[in-house]
């Protein structure tokens, strides 16, 4: 009798970790960014990306026998092998995976919220590289541009092997429309790789899905099965947790059914460096840094930042994106499009003050200036203005 | 000698206009529709729809001599007579359109900002009947879902008979991208009809552009060529005018081509009914209505109307898209992608109060609280909390 495919859930079996992941949560293991690494460049490095999970991660014993499914309201259902998807042209996407629950621990301030608490570095740019899904679709005699497949698919479901009790020991799924899948413009990605390397186990190895301009909680990692349904998956992260109520609702009043889940991100901003509560002399020459995208392919037409607390305002600099020369050589070149921008601004500080950032897309949206008007049960989607506070001596430093 | 093809250029020949009409500017005609007839229905009667011009209404004194130039980066430069446009396959598209302006009075509350003033009214939403331009590009020889064409096209620029100051003397031009032309999802209409009747005088008589969920500058009336170019148009409204500052930059430091031009406008919402300064006496059951939508086919996920100043919020009804059987007969079936939602709460008031209504797109984009985050010196894009004061008694009822 042959071994199990998958190895037993513990958390025995966790992969090393950076130690300067900024750790939320051990088991399930939940760990960010520390935000000046964020700013250390355009692309993230693996080891350093945002950790989001719910459960073990998986351990594939055997990776010659894994298959992807594609199955449901298709013409020719597939099994597909590593090596038949590594067969098929691949592509390299550059994308920045945003949790839903990015800057959620502020939310606080407001009224307590629910969920693993995230400061600003649940979020990451990587470079992708797989088979475009709606490729894959193809094989499953789903032609590109098909918003509604011949026998009535209108939703792609992507089922993990990660099993969490959310789903009651069920496996993770989330979904996306057929339109967006089977969009050449799309570029959704089955990926086998991160940043020219085989895709890291905390990452889905051997396979997940990334979709661009979404919140993070639709690229399903460690994927098993891709099934076109005709409505949304019925799943606890589809149909749960991933909607964004108003400040009204309690968890005494919620009604899941009235809300659609997220998929598109709010444009979004964050100051990286100086910290919160950092000490800085008065006088002193700083350059503020930072990161600002937001969802759907939009982009960002500009960068305020003020060190007055919002009473006065400059525009910052941009940084052009850049790939390292090793990651560049591996995926070629890639556009910019579902990235986040770097920016910077030098200034001089009188300290103590507080920095402020927000950002502006290409369809004018802006981002709220307080957090109670967007404050929601499950503190997603928080996009205020970002506020840092910069002490200006020592003494004044008790938050460091 | 045949007589010109269009009458003098002067404001003796334009047409009769509705009384009801909110006059801002005579000559040019510019005026809005009131707000209370805004939300009577879903489809805004073409005499009630808001009027924006640059100059005197063209006078087309022969129809069977117009003809449409498509020209530019084409393999195959067309010459189309109105028959010859009427025998191309005919669509009907629902689309919500606003002038990048509305709402521009309030802002000079800030700061004084420049441009045409407009109150609430220079939104409406109608059926636009006519040819999809994507058809006639195909028949120029670019097929649907190019982005750049094979000769390097990658913008469309649209032209009027329109000749304005602004352009001294020169015709109205703007562009959109040959990708969003040839989208088949795009929508981008030709349109000779307006709400099932030919397209009125003050609506670009023969024919107009209809770009759904971007700024109405876009939508070009009185159009009389199509031209595929390699970069975007360089007219006065591409280049100048309709694009987007932060409040720090005025007229004495402003450099325009730091900016891109406006395309796609952010979720916008307003209370149409009780009007501002409206005296209601307290205690008083009302149905308090309005209008909300977002650009870029977004669609609304929620509207918050408070009547405590934004102390506390309620969620509004929307109301269902209904088209009048007249013109569903005419237009068939139509998709309210591209349309306002409208919408109402029943409230009790306890005057004098202040009403504020404020919307989320699907992509959890948000209303700016204040207008002064967003004032800009053209007056542009202004989507803050709509605020209304209502009075408790006459005697408070100054404003009316």
């Amino acid at each position: 009798m042959e071994p199990p495919l998958y190895g037993p859930k513990t958390y025995d079996a966790e992969p090393a970790r950076d130690p300067r992941l900024v750790v939320n949560s051990k088991e399930p293991f939940n760990a960010e960014t520390p935000p000046k690494e964020l700013v250390q460049a355009f692309i993230t490095p693996s080891h350093l990306f945002y950790k989001r999970n719910h459960g073990p991660i998986p351990v594939l014993n055997d990776a010659e026998r894994f298959h992807l499914i594609v199955d449901g309201l298709v013409t020719k259902p597939l099994s597909l092998s590593l090596d038949d998807l590594k067969r098929l042209p691949k592509n390299s996407v550059a994308v920045t995976l945003q949790c839903a629950g990015n800057r959620r621990t502020a939310l606080n301030e407001v009224k307590t919220v629910k969920g693993v608490g995230w400061g600003l570095g649940a979020v990451g740019t990587a470079i992708w590289g797989g088979v475009f899904l709606h490729r894959v679709l193809e094989l499953a005699g789903i032609r590109p541009g098909t918003k509604c497949s011949a026998a009535g698919g209108r939703h792609v479901e992507f089922e993990s092997v990660d099993r969490c009790k959310e789903e009651k020991g069920g496996p993770y799924r989330a979904s996306i429309t057929l339109a967006k899948a089977c969009s050449e413009d799309g570029d959704v990605l089955l990926a086998y790789e991160m940043n020219g390397e085989v895709l890291p186990a905390d990452h889905g190895y051997p396979l997940r899905v990334v979709v661009p301009g979404v919140i993070g909680a639709r690229s399903v990692k460690w994927l098993s099965r891709v099934t076109v349904r005709s409505d949304e998956s019925q799943g606890f992260f589809q149909q749960r947790d991933y909607k964004m109520f108003p400040p009204s609702v309690d968890w005494d009043n919620i009604d899941w059914g009235t809300r659609q889940p997220i998929m598109e991100y709010p444009v979004q901003c964050a100051v990286c460096t100086p910290a919160e509560g950092q000490c800085i002399r008065t006088g002193s020459q700083v350059t503020i840094k930072g990161y600002a995208m937001a969802g759907g392919g939009r982009s960002i037409e500009r960068i305020d930042v003020s060190i007055d607390d919002g009473n006065s305002w400059t525009e910052a600099r941009r940084l052009p994106p850049s790939v390292p020369e090793t990651i560049g050589k591996e995926c070629g070149e890639v556009s910019a499009k579902w990235c986040w921008v770097l920016w910077e601004l030098d200034v001089r500080l009188t300290t103590p003050c507080v920095i402020v950032a927000k950002a502006v897309d290409d369809s004018a949206n802006t981002m709220p200036e307080s957090m109670s008007s967007i404050w929601n049960l499950r503190g997603v989607l928080n996009n205020s203005w970002h506020r840092v506070r910069v002490d200006g001596t020592a003494e004044f430093n008790a938050r460091l």
